[in-house]
């Protein structure tokens, strides 16, 4: 059944391999669990309360990170109880946020007082506040050195009535480290500095968890402090800017793009797939010569792909079209199928929506 | 009603203006009109039957291109009778390309004696073959210096029984000229070679249409030569990128995304929004100073946007995050909405369908 699910494949489709996204999230939960951390992984990397949604709910998930309120409710619906929307609360969607928040857990991020105040003002006070801090990353929330205006907004939440339930930050610059060593220093200096935080508010009388957490760290490290949850969400699938981190090995990879080969051109040695950037993305990473690579393509297998042949670079890329460098000693016909791991599994996953196929 | 679409937009979503598409629209109709041209547009920039398909259909547009069988189902659904697939046909779909070319005339590319012979074999003489040439791009197609091999091909199809209705090229390397002059070259070059082609055919008692087209070339250009169809698909919309070609005004855009405010950075001049890599593409050109830009965002009015205001740069794009560089005297607060013109908006389209607002 799984070789034909795979053989029946006609479009570019999302590959999911069960087994080795179970073995990654149980390598994750197991150290969570190790250090009496929440797991709350963010599920924007896959979307699918049907598939990965399930398998994380297997193993233990209770609580889960998602990007907008309409995948909050989608998450809902498939009966979480527990879900922070992790970017900056979008005050459009102010009346549905607080119309879910009847129903379940529901975070939002906060950074500024102004939002604090229309928040206490549309009388939210089901939705748990999370303050979101900037450890580094410099892309959103209150820089953590500025903890003056950190307390005070902690405090106006309070006595506006808001539900202040903690701290959140994401140390993203992770994603910019090149060794364990630097992911491990960036991760603990960001986790100072939200413990000095909280420290901070206890001497005011407020209590607060603290919400961490990205795919390098959870990855490398085994010991994340006193922290009270962690939300990675690539780890589920990894891709090959993972590999790229150190975050895990080609073999962790748990997604591939099955492309079909639409033409061959043995002259200049390059292979034509229906995989563009509406199937892969355009996201990009430099091969080991610094060339832009799109991807790597392997042999289908029964199995998924077959990492034990030689990858094929993907060296350009246009809105449909994939151009592969074919390697030497491998032979493909139009109507074939390849599998192209993806530079980022979020945004292939995000594109091949409602054309997976499980195997 | 207008005004409070905008204003009723809580998510990211597609804002399209229809008058300027259908000012851009006008203008390519014209020319191929007037040139005795029959226009085929591309639809794989907005995939849309309900909205743009129709407003091709007003003007008096007949046949269409598409980039996948699905694309191709879509539109025969809504009632297009002549459907091109202009990548080269996915062997794997045969027998959903069979099917659908009993109900209307239905293209395929073909650019191997393989695939010829495959379609042969499944007795696929319904479909119109168009034999793909590369005239320079260098992505698919065989190279028009290979006469003989497109002749041989020909003479197969002829052969074979298929149903040989011409052939096709797609001169891209437009969009990589610089100047009106030198698209016009590219164009030129491209057409005198398929031409030649033509002529040969003739001389073989094999008579085949010509279709050819990109939207640079078709917006910068006046005559056509004596090709029968022209194939534009980005003319619709237009974007950054054509802009930067030359082939449109900032004015002529006519889709732009809008935004929620997210967080507002006063401090490092930046503003965040729900506006990353999952609604706009990763798609990047470079800006005046030859910096990384991922659009340009606008003050959003009941027109749509205002280009009299200086455009904000997009300089940083994460999956869910934009991160803009707010211009000096332009106050935004979280809750607002901003317009962002796409580099690219085949690919946002792409990622947005289902959330558009036209106006």
């Amino acid at each position: 059944m799984k070789i034909s699910t795979i053989e029946k494949c006609t479009r570019t489709s999302l590959i999911i391999n069960k087994s080795i996204v179970q073995n990654n999230i149980q390598r994750i939960w197991q150290k969570t669990e190790r250090n009496g951390i929440r797991l709350r992984p963010h599920c924007k990397t896959h979307q699918s309360p049907e598939l990965v949604g399930n398998w994380l709910r297997d193993i233990g998930v209770e609580t889960i990170t998602v990007s907008s309120l309409q995948m909050a409710e989608k998450f809902a619906a498939s009966g979480w109880k527990d879900i922070l929307i992790a970017v900056p609360i979008n005050l459009r969607e102010l009346d549905g946020l607080i119309q879910l928040a009847e129903k379940i857990h529901l975070g939002v991020f906060v950074e500024s007082a102004q939002v604090a105040a229309r928040l206490a003002e549309a009388e939210a006070h089901q939705l748990e506040i999370w303050l979101k801090i900037d450890s580094g990353y410099g892309r959103t929330g209150i820089p953590s050195s500025n903890a003056e205006q950190i307390l005070l907004l902690a405090k106006s939440c309070v006595s506006f009535g808001l539900n202040l339930r903690g701290i959140a930050t994401h140390a993203g610059h992770t994603y910019k480290a090149s060794s364990e060593q630097e992911i491990g220093q960036a991760y603990r200096d960001s986790i100072q500095q939200m413990l000095r935080l909280q420290a901070d508010l206890i001497e005011l009388g407020i209590e607060v968890e603290i919400s961490a957490g990205d795919t390098p760290s959870a990855s490398l490290l085994n010991g994340f402090g006193p922290v009270d949850e962690l939300r990675p969400g690539n780890f589920v699938y990894y891709d090959l800017m993972q590999e790229d981190i150190g975050s895990c090995k080609r073999e962790d990879i748990a997604v591939a793009v099955a492309c079909p080969v639409l033409a061959v051109h043995s002259d200049r040695k390059e292979v034509v797939l229906h995989g563009g950037g509406v199937h892969l993305s355009k996201e990009v990473r430099k091969d080991r010569n610094g060339n832009p690579n799109f991807g790597i393509a392997y042999p289908i297998t029964e199995k998924g792909w077959d990492l034990t042949k030689p990858g094929a670079d993907m060296i350009r890329l246009s809105q449909e079209h994939g151009i592969m460098a074919l390697p030497n000693g491998w032979s493909v016909l139009p109507g074939d199928l390849v599998a192209v791991l993806p530079v980022h599994s979020c945004l292939a996953a995000n594109l091949l929506k409602g054309k997976e196929i499980v195997i």
